[in-house]
């Protein structure tokens, strides 16, 4: 199984929006075929694992990181492969966290007289999704909002300089969180100040590049906070033909958009005047988006933070000290006692160039 | 070398104001003979290492970290000690610093017939005793500040509330550096408003309690800096008879200080009508202060940064947002474009307990 959640992370920039998924067949306590799910449209990891086994399958053990599909999507369903295969037992690592679909695929594989097991390294394949796990659980993506401040947590000095706090390494290393994501969201303050594409841009994801062409680095959705419809046509952000959605309160079709934009309407909060967040999360969720990377201002992020809806931080500090001139990293408010601060687990904390990046899990 | 150092460590919180050093004898490549220095008033480390050798010094080699002394203190020169002990060579991992004795140690074992070395794993015998080094050559104590913060960089919530925003490991470990440290400089404000002793207390330093029984510890020097006497006898901070000094620009003999209080008065700058810090840090030199912890809060600590006093950081951040309604790090003025920003260098980070350590050098 070990190896097959690590055949899994081979599609950790490509299968989006579809869960990582590998397989490993063994007979005879021998390995005679490998497989993972690349990208939505080309086959399970099951079916290129039993492909590559070949003749071999008869009698063997699958190891899977998560429970065989039983439905037809684009592909037939793969506990019917494996039974096709004649394979005699199959491990998954954790059942389908879909509520619709849980158990149907190993009892599938049980009515045709196979031995199944779940539960085998179910955390490392937890792991292996969290996108996928999140909208199944929550209706909604999973959310990681990425900050970039100096050491003593400014953001921007007062003149709204920011450009760049961080190092160039840490910057890479945001583009290869921009390339693993479903969708990236910034708030139109942002887009327009900055002048943003928001895309990937393959010459600089450092060493991933050894990995992927450019041709197959699969671009996320960009979508754009706008209450207001601030945006127009003529911004960079337009210039790349890579999906936009903008979210809004109502759509002004006062633009000529171009044919890669989506307007999507969502509510107003009554006090703020600002967009729902979490309906602006469900809405993505609707449309298949499991994983998403907030990169916007300090406001915007403040507000997706105070409403409980980021699951995880990134957080690059530079080696600096701005002092008093400078911008706060996140804009909230609703903190006045000690006790009410939001709470993180710290997960990980490391040396990206000369920046310090720590990610946290939002426990409140 | 690699074990005098190693010895040498077994100081680190004993020897202040005297500098960290270990010997090791050598003789037919066997160590015939180890020492540190324990203690300003006990024994050097050569003279340690020679008694624990006997008659074995003969035509032995002796590594000491530190060019060995040429003069008369509270103990005989440890150069003539060698000389005596009857030693053919002596290794030095670095040359006395202070440019009145540099080298004389060496030339007087060089005289007496010895082969003398120096400069193996300088490095590590420099980091051994940056307090002592600086002093030395800048006239001035190494400056460590203590900061602690949430990860959004803030200090307090406005109501000044503060307790505790880091968990108990980290403040263990801020015990430490007290300990080691020989003096700990604070401002009146965070004195009158916290009632703190501002002493090493020994129950809280975890796994130190092991090697030290609590009457081992030395307390450090209290610096508090009073610019308006606003310090009254009746404050917690004069309940322990550990040493104080309070830096004031005129003293006011109102009060009846008990007999550890020294006042010494600084000179104001003009423009912030503030204490010179520079002048508080040479006033603790003189008084053979080589290393001090700076705990105070954020206008005092800001003030040090912005006078380049500060050599080392060491931040705490515990895992908790603030937000907007809550004090910034460190206060200071000075940067209004990224490119002025206080440059440092990450030395180390690591967890302590559930928050982030970070060590850094300030490098302008």
């Amino acid at each position: 199984m070990s190896r097959a959640i690590h055949l899994a992370k081979r599609a950790w920039y490509t299968t989006s929006p579809n869960p990582r998924v590998g397989c490993v067949i063994v007979k005879d306590e021998v390995i005679v075929g490998e497989g993972w799910h690349v990208k939505a449209g080309q086959g399970h990891a099951e079916v290129n694992a039993i492909a590559q086994a070949g003749d071999k399958t008869q009698g063997a053990t699958a190891y899977v990181t998560l429970e065989p599909c039983s439905h037809f999507g684009r592909t037939p369903p793969c506990a019917q492969g494996l039974i096709n295969a004649g394979v005699s037992r199959v491990v998954a690592a954790m059942v389908d966290p879909n509520p619709q679909v849980s158990g149907r695929g190993l009892s599938m594989l049980e009515q045709a007289g196979i031995e199944v097991a779940s539960g085998l390294l179910e955390q490392e394949a937890r792991a292996l999704n969290p996108g996928f796990l999140t909208l199944m659980q929550h209706k909604r993506p999973y959310v990681r909002c990425k900050l970039a401040a100096s050491l003593d947590g400014k953001t921007a000095m007062a003149s709204g300089e920011s450009q760049w706090i961080t190092g160039k390494a840490a910057r890479q290393d945001v583009q290869r969180y921009r390339a693993q994501s479903c969708a990236i969201i910034s708030g139109a303050d942002s887009i327009i100040t900055d002048n943003a594409r928001m895309t990937v841009r393959w010459q600089e994801l450092g060493e991933l590049k050894n990995d992927y062409a450019e041709s197959e680095i699969r671009q996320p959705v960009r979508v754009i906070i706008d209450s207001k419809n601030r945006l127009t046509p003529d911004l960079a952000l337009f210039s790349e033909s890579s999906p936009i959605i903008i979210m809004t309160a109502k759509v002004e079709n006062r633009h000529q958009w171009p044919h890669f934009v989506q307007h999507i309407e969502v509510a107003l909060c009554p006090q703020s005047n600002q967009l729902k967040l979490d309906a602006v999360l469900f809405a993505l969720g609707q449309q298949g988006i499991n994983d998403v990377l907030i990169e916007s201002g300090r406001r915007l992020a403040g507000a997706f933070i105070e409403q409980h809806l980021v699951d995880e931080l990134i957080l690059y500090q530079a080696p600096k000290l701005l002092g008093d001139n400078a911008q706060g990293l996140v804009m909230f408010t609703d903190v006045e006692q000690l006790k009410q601060a939001k709470q993180l687990k710290i997960t990980n904390i490391s040396m990206v160039g000369g920046d310090i990046k720590t990610v946290a899990q939002l426990i409140n």
